[in-house]
């Protein structure tokens, strides 16, 4: 060993003792003729103190930013102790030292503040991973790893290895292919989970299972996608969904115990999908605050059960309002008295490209319980009042507004209500708070190719009540326009959604386990039997062989380790990243292949213009 | 849950209690009125009793193997028990039961020793890993796995995941590629190993680095090779090969302790190359028994220290000894009284393409002290008692003596010695012996292309000792006929690797940290500046900015769990393993992809006739 201790282990009760230290020069300074160093390593900082009779030594050697360096000497009682780090108390009086290697000037600081942009960052991987910053992320990182596999062996699930090198059965999404040249013409596919084996498992009696595993997309990358990402993955059986839901909930609260410290102790809520899109207008609503959509107008095809509330609206012979297919409402807490800057701000946001918005109406309730609003010259105060307090506005509050075609309204009114949230500082990076969404409807209706595609994937299970209803009637779409009506869109899924302060870190569903069921579902997403046997025989044959019934769940490691690290980026928490285009900058991967590779495998380039 | 107790759970203690069980059907048996039925799931089997009362229903539902029931009822206590199993002093009595799916009859009995075949097994691995064989493979793969995590953890290693779509640089073995889709016309590569990222890791402070890690090596497979396998992957900073040595044999030992109740307390044995191939004729000797090699002819070249014997075997005018290159012979103990049919056969075995010899020459050293060969036309018996003497061999042993060219000769003689040793029953699944192979040489000559390759990878550095030596000559071989006289052929590398019954289970070394070292040896590998900076730009770069010294080692994950297990097939420990094509016969892949993948990957078919 070159170290006899790390550079964050000596304390005062190791004063005179004989140790030598090894790490990385963080500072040197001189004062007169003794020279301080801080030593640094991934256990902390240790100060190291030159004395005058060094001095030759180091004009022969001298010291660098991120040297390498290894020291031996006594520990020494500080005179002026650093309370602020744990090895404060103490310096290493310096004897003897050897440069175990040079360092170049390095192209950004090694700081929590690095001058460093993001490409040099990701170019010089190796030396933004030293800052401390980013270690933490990745301490975090292997916290959260640690605590689940503990949580999960304590829970009896054995960890299965399923392989990388499967079959391409493009579904939903793109699968990333590897040329076999021991059986040419012929592809692997890199796994986009392991969804088929983990069933398979259960088939085969191993009860629970779990995996932190490798995962493979080839998507366009929006910001903070990556194609390759790693899953918590478990299956189940013997289970209903309760249980998962149960099982898992509780493993969460173990992590934020095991990592955080953080006893989360109150139960965790639960809504039906249609609830989130109605108080939400999303399907993984950050419920860390409040500022719920009312919804004034909306089509009651989608939302039959609910109170309409469109006479608040009606009649005024506003435009916008009347043609609007829906018109839904929040109330922002305190800010009646934005300017017209802010609210032509607020404006200008909504109808930026991402949000789509043609406009925003809103309605000041003053602290004197006046109200105005951008559309005074249609509605009285009263009718200004009444909206406003069906929003649940307070004096003080702002009332926002946006009308338009379904979808879009209802998405603009959610990233509307997180946008605001998130201004007034209703988004705390140290709140957590989760949500299971439930009650999925199992399908989705793709116009393109007028026929149904799984809203999750083709092996969840509806909802019990609902398999006679999926048995019993042809999947086929005899009128498109009238799709809603097809005894399949009411369709439910056993499937259940985790929500970790607005972002979805885990979803999963009791899967189907009974041939028919399943080939059903198979014939509904379009697939002719030879289809289905072709892709997915070795589970239809599974499933001839006595498969229990069974259900899981997969959470986003990347994501999951990133809120609770209280950051946005999954990149700062994964430790060789790749940026949007998919590249490895520092590798400098993607790269050509030899031609050697390509006769091998008996494949060429066929490049567009 | 569909259950209250697993198969495996109950007890005496239980009696009276009312409980709920689901599983498969193991068996069926009906006498007279009442029917037993055992139930078997992960943990276990439980008699299940149906009473007349339930005749009606079984017959309406009749039960079959591998039906997946769920019952309800009593716990009884049986009146005969059953010794043999945890829950055989009890039994269930049913009340109530549901089919939850029914099976059709399996296409090869779920037991121990299944009638399926290979193929049959593979195709059908879903219930395979049914059987209890299989899944105390993959229960012991999952423990040590878990003791692996433990101790590493509790050494402050990370788990610190990377990437697995990266940059092809194929040295040694040939890379599984992966079309980039974004990146048209460049391709990923699988990871052979995590080797650059986890020096990178170490660049970056981390200090001690882990990971139980998937890896890809497109290569021709031999029996028991596989396309993907996995590493239990460690590196760690600021350290000498003694350290590592010390860390790893002691997590061998901890898992031998936690998976297998074996305290392995004496010392692992640690043994030069030369001596291991001096010695045993193979780098990775099986020392569980002797039965050493005699050298009595050797190149004087190769084993330059050694004691020469050949005047036992000199001036008899036998001609197959005296044109060998090589003679070396082995004592076995107690076979003395061989008939010639034996012998015979012995003659046979070696002959084999396999092993390549032209034929055998033996001593019988009688238990009455005479001596008898199938050469006593050239040699008396006082030079046969000589050769059988400098052998080891005592009264009883049968001395077998092989020639022939120096590499095959020590080939084959090593081969003979553990064949052998396995029919003496020498080589027990029961008994484990480790041993550390060191002082490897950090070259070997490839003949084609008349220059020097890394034994282990270019990333191992020299002993100290020789860094000098490796620094301050050209690599470049000017006489290939004396390769041997190069400087660089005597340049021991800094490497380790860890032997268990025969099997290598491990290998590492201490890495090259400085930069111009590191290009040396590329140098060496006739890599040129350019394609030295093309490949591992990243790496000489990270080399720049204050690299530590470090080293590593990685476990072959499967072979180690195949040998806690008693087993020569790590196929038997993968629970989805692909067979000698490479192929995953349940899945049936790889396979064809469809045009659009072509079509988007830029990529067609280059197929050969």
């Amino acid at each position: 060993m070159f170290r006899t201790h790390t550079c964050g282990e000596l304390r005062a009760a190791d004063v005179n003792q004989e140790v030598t230290l090894a790490g990385w020069v963080q500072t040197v300074r001189k004062f007169g003729s003794i020279t301080f160093v801080d030593l640094r390593d991934r256990y902390g900082i240790t100060q190291l103190l030159f004395s005058e009779a060094l001095n030759a030594q180091l004009d022969e050697n001298p010291l660098g930013r991120e040297f390498v360096l290894q020291a031996t000497g006594k520990v020494n009682e500080r005179s002026n102790k650093n309370k602020n780090i744990p090895t404060g108390d103490v310096e290493l009086l310096v004897e003897s030292f050897t440069i175990l290697n040079k360092s170049v000037t390095p192209p950004f600081t090694i700081q929590d503040d690095t001058d460093g942009g993001d490409d040099l960052r990701m170019k010089y991987r190796y030396l933004d991973l030293r800052r401390n910053a980013v270690k933490k992320n990745l301490e975090l990182r292997y916290a959260v790893n640690r605590a689940t596999r503990d949580y999960l062996h304590q829970q009896n699930f054995m960890d299965i290895e399923t392989p990388f090198l499967i079959k391409s059965t493009p579904e939903g999404a793109r699968d990333f292919v590897v040329p076999s040249r021991m059986n040419p013409g012929e592809f692997y596919a890199l796994p986009q989970s392991p969804q088929t084996f983990k069933q398979l498992l259960m088939v085969s009696g191993y009860d629970r299972y779990y995996q932190i595993v490798k995962c493979f997309r080839d998507e366009d990358l929006r910001a903070d996608r990556q194609p390759e990402f790693t899953q918590i993955d478990c299956e189940m059986a013997f289970v209903k969904q309760e249980d998962v839901l149960n099982m898992f909930e509780n493993l969460i609260k173990y992590i934020f115990k095991t990592v955080k410290g953080i006893d989360y102790s109150e139960a965790v809520e639960r809504m039906s999908w249609q609830e989130a899109m109605w108080q939400y207008g999303n399907d993984k609503p950050d419920i860390r605050f409040g500022m719920k959509l009312l919804n004034i107008k909306y089509p009651r095809h989608v939302f039959a059960d609910k109170e309409e509330n469109a006479h608040l609206v009606d009649g005024a012979d506003f435009q916008v309002f009347d043609a609007a297919e829906t018109v839904i409402a929040i109330a922002v807490p305190g800010c009646s008295e934005y300017t017209r800057k802010q609210t032509d701000e607020l404006t200008e946001w909504v109808k930026r490209p991402q949000i789509g918005m043609k406009g925003l109406v809103f309605i000041k309730c003053n602290a004197d319980g006046t109200y105005k609003s951008s559309v005074d010259k249609f509605y009285s105060e009263e009718k200004l009042k009444a909206i406003a307090d069906a929003a649940g506005a307070k004096a003080g509050d702002l009332v926002l507004i946006l009308a338009g075609a379904e979808e879009r309204t209802r998405k603009a009114t959610s990233e509307l209500r997180l946008e605001m949230g998130k201004r007034l500082g209703f988004r705390k990076d140290d709140e957590f708070k989760l949500l299971w969404v439930l009650d999925f409807p199992l399908f989705e209706y793709a116009e393109e190719e007028n026929r149904w595609v799984a809203r999750h994937h083709p092996f969840t299970s509806p909802k019990p009540s609902d398999i006679d209803t999926m048995i019993n009637n042809n999947p086929a779409i005899e009128n498109a326009a009238e799709y809603l009506k097809h005894p399949y869109a009411n369709i439910k899924a056993n499937a259940y959604d985790m929500v970790l302060n607005g972002n979805e870190i885990g979803g999963g569903s009791i899967r189907i386990y009974q041939k028919e069921l399943q080939q059903k579902m198979f014939e509904a997403l379009g697939m002719d039997a030879e289809e289905q046997q072709h892709k997915f025989g070795f589970l239809l044959g599974a499933f001839e062989y006595g498969a229990p019934p069974h259900g899981g769940i997969a959470f986003g490691f990347d994501r999951l380790c990133s809120i609770m690290g209280g950051s946005e980026s999954i990149r700062d928490f994964i430790a060789f990243p790749k940026n949007n285009s998919g590249r490895d900058v520092m590798l400098d991967a993607p790269s050509a292949i030899d031609d050697k590779q390509f006769t091998e495998l008996q494949i060429k380039l066929d490049l567009k213009d």
